[in-house]
């Protein structure tokens, strides 16, 4: 089943301690698809910017961004909404027909500046997929469980927490599924981290086309497989020689981890 | 098999933002051997404090303590030594005969001040416990993979990396576990899970008397029940009402949130 992902597609130029890189592909919707892209078909609606640092390009690029999205990606039944402004989520939901499932990414910058937006996305969203800090602002509670509960009676079925290291959390009316992280050596580069993860989430799903409790979990383990090598190089570079081999070994590595026997 | 802990038992007064409590019973040793009472017989050797603040019992009661190990205490076969000084430490271990397990905790205070006392230690006990950040401080090594790696040359087989609300992580030969921790509405008062979850851990393995790798994890696991319920009341006070039920029920909900079926 394909997986629409609207976003953006930019030029990164990145720096960590472990060294730099210039002008590399980037964007939300270049980490998700490769990412989703190793499980099933993806179309993208994109903004491409230009080089901006990557935190400032939703302020320059999206400004006149209206996505239209092509009339034979409108029966797409897996959508990814990345983190753009709401208002824009929102126009991309009018244009969707019947999808099984629709996620969507935010951020600080729109949980404060377009808050009323923001509600009417998750009104009409199955997932969102977050990290830690924006749970506990979105919901205004210092405690994820608590904060996770908030953010459910809002309207999504689904929430995701993304912490980095410290693994994923899945809340759902089924109860909470706690997803560890892969424990790497070094991370060179943080960047895409979130979009790999919702790419490689949303496309265990799509790959499956079924979302019952089972899968879902699985999808969040693919989520932090796939996350986990977008950090050991540079921006997308480690994704676009993945093998489905070294998925495979690094999934089963993860189940591990969390086993009694 | 019973555990002989070796620590500090003190009256603790402590506020948080969830009220406070004067005068009540604390201190390293009570918290330990509450938890681990609960699976197996404990055995305590302390220095009684007063009720100074917590976090300065170590600079004032153990100025002058001399732990002697009754003869009869000698011959344990699982020993906890406390956060105390490294040099206490080293000298209970000269009184200890053929303990199966000798596990350890140890803080910043000791890693700045007796660095040499405490690798000694860590070369003569089989099991550390600490947390995320002195782990990092110990082995002067920022990512927590490699800071573990650093920690298990100096000496011990096993390491456990306490991460509060993201669980616990244990290094071994055998490879990592990495334990969720339970998903609390409010945490009431944070004083003394490390101890409860060192008491719980060394209680179950004391128990089954057997470390194997198995093992060990349900022991991760029982110390991370009993530290989640220490810390949904003020002081030891859920410790001392605890059911066996309770425990095992809260087990199962452990297992739970990892598991895909």
């Amino acid at each position: 089943m394909s997986v629409l992902v609207v976003g953006s597609v930019a030029l990164d130029s990145i720096e960590t301690p472990f060294g730099g890189v210039q002008d590399v592909l980037g964007g939300s919707a270049s980490y998700f698809s490769l990412a989703a892209s190793l499980f099933t078909d993806v179309k993208i609606v994109a903004v491409v910017g230009d080089d901006f640092p990557e935190e400032y390009t939703y302020l320059n690029v999206f400004e006149n961004f209206d996505p239209v999205i092509p009339e034979d990606y409108r029966d797409a039944e897996y959508v990814f909404l990345a983190n753009i402004n709401p208002e824009l989520q929102l126009h991309v939901l009018k244009q969707v027909k019947k999808p099984k499932l629709v996620a969507c990414d935010t951020m600080n910058y729109w949980i404060e500046k377009k808050p009323k937006e923001l509600r009417e996305v998750l009104k009409n969203v199955n997932l969102l997929i977050i990290n830690d800090a924006e749970a506990r602002e979105l919901a205004q509670e210092p405690m994820i469980i608590k904060a996770a509960r908030t953010i459910l009676e809002i309207g999504p079925e689904i929430l995701i927490v993304k912490r980095g290291e410290y693994g994923a959390l899945m809340f759902s009316k089924e109860g909470i599924f706690w997803a560890p992280s892969y424990p790497l050596e070094a991370v060179v580069d943080p960047t895409g981290a979130g979009d790999t993860f919702a790419g490689g989430f949303l496309g265990a799903v799509a790959n499956d086309d079924t979302y019952g409790s089972a899968g879902l979990k699985k999808a969040v383990i693919y989520g932090s497989v796939l996350a986990s090598f977008t950090v050991e190089d540079f921006g997308v570079k480690r994704l676009t020689d993945l093998q489905h081999g070294e998925i495979e070994a690094r999934f089963t590595a993860f189940l591990k981890l969390s086993r009694l026997d």
